[in-house]
């Protein structure tokens, strides 16, 4: 559970403004690749020297700078070198951030988080992602070696796409489009996670079933934590007052925004069947219970009063007259707790 | 239950605007009608060939084309004709919207859901209908041939009604008042199922009645997911400052905000019967297993001290003089349990 | 329960604007009076035929028009008379509106709830007013004849009353400050049933003690239906710009606000006594179950290893002289028992 | 619990205005002060006769006149006096309003509750206050003669205190002061009942803990329900655009709001641990149980298989060569059942 | 936990602005440190006599004094000397404040909470810190002495910081970047209690576990309370219209306001978790009993019987030809509950 918590004690007492990695995935090197395009060209180029990257800084049209590892010397040149401010790229290396927007002059940063689930369909592995987007290139930082960027950049080979019409205004939407597809992606694991969990629920509970239960509403708990502030972020996009963003892009980021809803009103959803399928794991362990003393009261109450009068029958050692009254009292209780099970419709 | 859950998968990764079929009923073909109508024409047809609507979007007052069944190809092209954007054709084939209203050149673009249930009277089915109202048409489209239209179409045959005088606006606000109409249809059937498991609740509840109460939370939280958003689009509808809308459908829309409220008050207030029903099942079933409880632990506590005391009995064997003793002492014993049960008012 | 549920299906594909009885108090007639009155004259008339209001449309100062019975017919006419849309109209009929205001050109159409409760006191009866104010009348409609309304005509009598100094938006303001009054009475009542339930669930609770407990949070969720809206309705009343409404009963309409919200925050606190009710409930009985348990687990615990020995002593009848031990370790086990029990504090 | 709820029955169908008690402290008679002070004068009074107040209308600087008991009569003269309307007369005789505030012609009329604690330390008593702020007087009214405001009395009698250097206001804000001085204490009592509730609750629960749980949490919403509403209150005194209130006194208002959201959060924060409480004491119950079924099972589990064997000793009366086998079968279920329980951990 | 209830009593009564200490830490004496910086100059020195403080009033640029303990004589001194107002004063000597801004002439106080843990780990301790920013000066006030703003003197005494670059505001901003650094060390602490317990939970849960999760509860609670108001604070701050807030410093605070956020944030995650923590434990309570039940209801179920049968031996003694019959009952009575149980699944 700890890798959910936010360490940031290693920074406690430092200036403001200290580039430093805080998270779980230290890296010793990052990975960088620039693909440059405009609607005749295309150049793509894996970076082995951090310095291939200035170059592109002021070449027209679009420039996207993919760095996969979060690696704060680097971050801190690349960062240098475009003008990045220092508190924007301590966001950048500090993977606790909250998804949010900020404009620093003539650019935009966004932070936001990546789902991935692990191989095992059990956890869902978080990760954060950085884009700034600036007049003529868009950078891109993500904490490990991914693929959800691939079809973006499929796309971008094809040079009838819109993807080259456009500027880095567009490249960033349909960046932020692809991790939030991503996120669909996700959800469906976790509903057929649930649509699991309920048929066990329904057909035979145990005590894992209310495990995995549990266990499913904490990932919706993270869940909903990453994705919550998308909505204010994507709000705050199509409305920010900046000529870095074309209307066209505006009118697709109206469509990001329907989706970011979908997705948040889908994990509210999976919340409540969740609370509900809690509910009736309850109720349900009430009715066992219900049974499992009803046969425990049937059988005790007609058998120990029967065993209480077969133990007089030792009297009859001295008494033998006594059997047959004995016998037909045995006969009688017996009978009557049975007719009085029935009608408490325990039988 | 999967189908609840959107699968948008296929499409992850796909540029936006790609129009294709996302959803559970994916048709080989579409359906097509046209009614053209105005104060004093009326021309209704079934459409065999796509290209016979194409003539009609120029034709003056008001053209219905209505579509049943969610083909790609089909609504690409008509779309194409009558100007819809790509963006918005994706969403019309997209069945996994939350309704919306959305504005483009000229024209408005509404999503919304429709209520059918299916024959077993126990399932909610949820289909998404699209409605594009321009100048002189609307187009609407189903995902399966339905019957909630019919009295509209009925009404539009009559010379006399205002639909014939009003324009497609006109149109467009009863086809939503029809739909709206029709959740209280769907509501009442689910009021009637409510109120038959609490009488089965109070009378004689059974296991599989908490999970019918279950099974009916469960539809809940999908009636509220459709119909909860559709407050916004109808406010937004009739606030939208465009020349399209008259201020007569513009009073109208009013009485359809006010339905819309009034479904979303009852399903909340069905929400809070389910609640409460849960809860009364729940301290029912404490009720019943205190009163088992009691019986078993008034049985054995009155007939196991006895049962040891006639074990005693066999001592007897060797002190021959202990007979009364003992059985007085029985005697007490069992007295005495009856006075406490009594006086605990177990009995 | 059905009663409850809105039954709008009888309507679903009607034109709007079609007026309609719904509801489950059809009536076979309308009882009609009219009271004419101004600060010197005063006429109070049943009305026979219905045409005798229409004379009463241009009278000067204020003509108060009660309804009694929701009769289509007679209120098409009457409408028609007072220039009342139709859509309004078909709010009148229909007895499931939520409360709500709407102005229409120089009227206002306010729609409510009146309670009563019925002779057994235990549901609550839930009746719609509607009230069409205009420049010199008031018209109101009952479902049913009631006495809710006659002190208001009391008042009306003595000429010194403030009735007569004001206009028809005074009259307004009195009868809904009559239905808000009455409110109060309904409250009392449940107020004092909850008292009473609550006195039970502290000294004797029975299983019926939780179906009443059931029973008025029910009532609450439609008592809350009824009333929530009204709040809304008020400040629009008194903020509307109309010239309908003088200066004074715009502060008299404060106080009636002031009123709704003390009905809405009794209803309130109510809910979370009648919640807090069912929690104490859970729990006593939780309570009860344990001291069952560990009067059967005591008994059983003690008396069934005594009876094992006891058993033992069939032994002696081959090794008799295992007697005394076989006592001593009888002795020894139930005194053993008795002070584990004491330390567990059982006992 | 019936002196909480109410009771304006006796009120309704009387025209709003008429002024009369409303509550459950009539009184015959009202007990009248008066202080009158400026930065040099000081004269205070008893007041024997009503008359006597009329003649400090007209007098500069501050007139404090505090109205002991609620005396229909007595108020009517005095509001008369002091040109009070009948609706703000009819308010102060009325104990159960909500707080608020209201401003008629030059004048402001407040509100609010006081809240004492009766002699047995277990319920809070909550009484009405209504403070009438005019150019050059106050008038305060309370239920009963009560003792919250004699500080405030001591602190005019200084004549270096910053009460004679101000005006009415400046009273009226330090009266509020000490009401809501006064319910930090409440809270105090409160908070101490809540701490030994819960150390009995840690360490001894008794179904009398869970009533008392259950009554603070019933005064918790009476409480809030007293509170609550003067946050609204305080906030429009402050903004209030009247010149009876001067900057300095504003001022000294933010501070009232402080304390006001402070007590509003303390409430909460109780209302919090109280549910806090009750889930403990069920997990607690729901343990104890379980340690108590643990208990029975074991002793139940090992005796009754050993004494079904000791029954077949009775067997031994003919075939005398099974003793053996049986002593051996008898030690290997018991050692059996040991090892079973010790496996599942609970012994 | 009587020291989480505001004591305010000992002040009800007194005249507002009376500077008195109210809280659990009075003072005899305080600790008074003072630096003054410029971007060239540093002077630190240890404050034995008040008086020393007075000659930093009209130095230029940055004047920091720290005082340890709220001693009122001392701080109505300091106060005076630097222009505080009596109200403030009085705000700051009282520690039961919520964290709020407020601003007089030309300076801004701020009131916050610094957290920190006792030496065993269990309870965090709440202590009130108070800052007064005025145009060349801050003053910070804390119950007791901390080493929360030692990294803030370290940086200071580094000539190249941005402190010594900076004027007072920036050195406001650094404190309070400090205290909410510190918040998410203590965030971490209870995230990893949280984790400890919840592991505890899924392999062996105790009835110390429920109390512990109660506890974590019960101090997130008052974490809460602390914590959320400071949201407003920061906002109120970044955009309060003052000079003495330089465009740098409130550039900064935007990255505070974040980490606000974030810190309520992960109180809420936390809530919640410990809610599904006890959710799961009761489940998981109610799971282990159904067990304890079955087992007892098992062996009882099977030898209750089969002893009553046994008893029927004694029988035997007079008709001895029973033993093969009964023998045979005695076999199959045991098979058919076993195979019962096997059908019912409890085995």
């Amino acid at each position: 559970m700890s890798k959910r918590i936010p360490k940031r004690s290693q920074k406690a007492g430092l200036p403001p403004g200290t580039p430093m990695y805080i998270g779980d995935n230290p890296t010793e090197t990052a990975h960088i690749t620039i693909i440059h395009y405009s609607e005749t060209e295309l150049e793509e180029r894996e970076v082995e020297q951090l310095e291939e990257c200035f170059s592109f800084k002021d070449k027209q049209t679009v420039n996207w700078i993919n760095v996969d590892g979060l690696h704060a010397g680097v971050i801190a040149q690349l960062g240098h070198c475009f003008g990045v401010p220092a508190l924007v790229l301590e966001d950048i290396l500090n993977t606790h951030q909250r998804p949010k927007l900020e404009g620093f002059d003539g650019s935009l940063y966004i932070v936001l988080k990546m789902l991935a689930c692990d191989g095992s369909h059990q956890d869902i592995i978080i990760e954060q992602v950085s884009l700034v987007l600036g007049p003529n290139y868009v950078l891109s930082f993500q904490e490990k070696i991914g693929d959800v960027f691939n079809p973006v950049r499929q796309r971008i080979r094809n040079p009838k796409s819109q993807l080259r019409q456009n500027g880095p205004d567009y490249l960033t939407y349909v960046l932020l489009d692809a991790i939030i597809d991503n996120y669909f992606l996700i959800l469906e694991m976790m509903g057929e996670q649930i649509g699991t969990v309920e048929d066990e629920l329904l057909s035979a509970p145990t005590p894992q079933t209310i495990k995995t239960i549990h266990h499913l509403k904490r990932e919706m708990i993270y869940l909903r934590q990453s994705v919550w502030p998308l909505r204010e972020v994507i709000t705050a996009l199509s409305r920010e007052d900046t000529p870095l963003i074309s209307p066209i892009t505006r009118t697709h980021l109206r469509d990001v925004y329907d989706h970011t809803i979908q997705v948040i009103e889908t994990i509210e959803t999976y919340r409540e069947m969740l609370a509900g399928m809690l509910e009736l794991y309850l109720s349900s362990m009430s009715n066992k219970m219900n049974e499992v003393m009803k046969t425990l009261t049937i059988i005790a109450t007609i058998f120990i009063p029967l065993s209480f009068i077969a133990d007089l029958y030792d009297l009859n050692l001295y008494w033998p007259w006594g059997y047959l009254p004995l016998s037909l009292l045995m006969l009688l209780v017996g009978i009557g707790m049975v007719v009085y099970f029935k009608r408490k419709k325990w039988l």
